[in-house]
């Protein structure tokens, strides 16, 4: 345990949220964007996409719904409000552009669902918490990308909302190691548990609380 | 006015909510669903259509913004929820049904906005309101079907975001007069301006406060 | 069934909801601005008060959580935004006015949680969905205040936020039949089960499905 | 510019949002609980706090609409839902601990707003955005506590419902610089402008487009 995670622990962060009955994979914009070498937001996060591809077919073999996000915005970015102003990166997403497509051999299956987003939270401006209400969701693996951005937004939703956030570390990615890591430090500290592909193999497999 | 209406007025409802600088025109599923007599939707609501073309023309000429929603589902309507569990009918809206689309001759043209939506307030799982505030929309002219539905939903919530509704009566229909005419009366009484198209035209093409 | 119900049920309205395994019986504004005979909005509503007390007294026997709203609002009604501007009489609920309180006799019990909000829905501006989601509820009695306002904007919420609402008829009231009947009707057919107070205390007294 | 500052920007990040013409400054949880040195959340913010006074003073001066957030539990934290219970710390806001209250000095004069919160985002569970925008509010000066907390979740938030976000620095604080520096750096590149007390006292002052 570092310096800073004793000074947070001895504060009182730092608490365990339990694991819940049903859990959802949640994928945030696993997209082109990120792994085609020629886009601006590219950030070399092949290995995360492998993790990605475990982890979906982990979730598939145990019956956990897999939810799919992706970004898109029409009319010249005017759904996008703010944020589309702020990051110009993000024209990256503009109606048909394939940078905003799943990348080959990715992407949902018959029955599975597709959130369109046009805001970091997986969350905001969507109807995802009314599913996973809808579903009896009560826990949600988290992956994708960026860990500073679409992550780190959507756990900290996930928990405001009630959906216990498990944000699976070797599964997520970014375009720089110090916001990656810091980002983190912030979510197991106070949003979510901090895990590895492994243990999220684990809890998907079970058993878990009847 | 009306005995019930006296007695409203007599305990304080029904106040009256200023029209603002900046309007947009909010058209609320405005689809075939309603309009195409071999759909179970159909609601004989053809006037209506024939006014919202009228309002769409006069924002477009008073350069008011026009926004237009409607309703889609996937995955089987796992992403509707209990809405969709509960009105069998909504699966006219499933995935490509030719039911879900705009009416010929009435639609998006470059530059506006389509919000789909999966529920009846057109807020709801949506980021309507984050790209109304960054537009600086302060009233909305509200049409469309059903009056009953996902109009008075949608200016309900209207009002609890902080945009002034504007209930434009010709421009709305639905399937019976009954729920029609008591969902006006309401909107009236607690939550919205029930206006004329005449009215919501001489709003529109100003002048405004400045 | 009458012609109208006949109509919708014919369209593909009206489905049934299932209860849940996890309920919980939310009170909205059963308070004194509705109860005294000196208040503007007194709705002459002493049954549904008495059938909200036999309510309480069998979800508490049973286990299943209450849950109270009560509106306040406070700097002259700045934060009930446009809601307040609209409906002159809510200013019974500034600040310190007793009007806003809990009827002698009904209120929470130590453990048992106060919603106070601005705005007709419960779920909306407070943190509703998002308690209701971490405690695992699934189901909502709904009883209150009134029934073509704060119940009927309350129970199309728990419908949207995926939370399937059970609205008891003889708990809720209004100041004018007319529109207390009609929004049972819109709520039946499209959002909700109207259902009696003996079927809500038999449906929390269970057995629930495992 | 820093290699990590170039890289975002080459990238297409750290775009720029324009301040608005009606700002209001957003005290973000400038409460006892990280003032007091007996806190367990105590974090050496005395500076900040003083710079929150100034720019208390500046806005009263200016006309601009301060509103200040708070945290409080009840009903042993049942409404906190999981942020109660990963973060051990927040039994600091239960109820009437003094923790929870703003301190000496510091608090709303007659006529300005207090946003209870449960959450880390000030728009969470609450009305603020619904009042800003009946307000006609477009951009917000953030200030308070913790950096790496309620204030980035709140800039995030206010970016995302479409107010512009100002985070001032020296108004803002942590029990740790890391983590300060970081969520001021993913700040600026995705959500907010970042700027110093002095420019936002400039740009309260005016002028403003008008």
């Amino acid at each position: 345990m570092s310096e800073l995670e004793a000074d947070y622990a001895a504060a009182g962060f730092d608490g365990r949220l339990d694991f819940g009955k049903r859990p959802a994979l949640l994928m945030v914009d696993v997209c082109n964007a990120y792994l085609d070498p020629a886009s601006p937001l590219y950030a070399g996060v092949e290995s995360a996409l492998a993790s990605n591809l475990r982890l979906l077919a982990a979730a598939r073999a145990a019956n956990v719904p897999a939810v799919f996000t992706r970004v898109a915005y029409s009319a010249g970015g005017l759904d996008g409000g703010l944020f589309y102003r702020k990051v110009p990166a993000l024209a990256a997403y503009l109606d048909g552009n394939p940078l905003g497509d799943f990348p080959a051999g990715f992407g949902p299956e018959r029955g599975e669902v597709v959130i369109t987003k046009q805001y970091p939270s997986a969350f905001f401006g969507t109807a995802l918490a009314a599913m996973l209400t809808a579903m009896g969701i009560d826990c949600l693996l988290i992956t994708g990308f960026s860990t500073s951005g679409c992550v780190r937004a959507s756990a900290l939703d996930a928990l405001q909302h009630g959906f216990a956030p498990f944000v699976v570390r070797d599964a997520c990615g970014d375009r720089a190691e110090g916001p990656h890591e810091a980002n983190l430090f912030d979510l197991q500290a106070k949003y979510a548990e901090v895990i590895s592909e492994e243990r999220a193999c684990e809890l998907m497999a079970g058993p878990r609380p009847a």
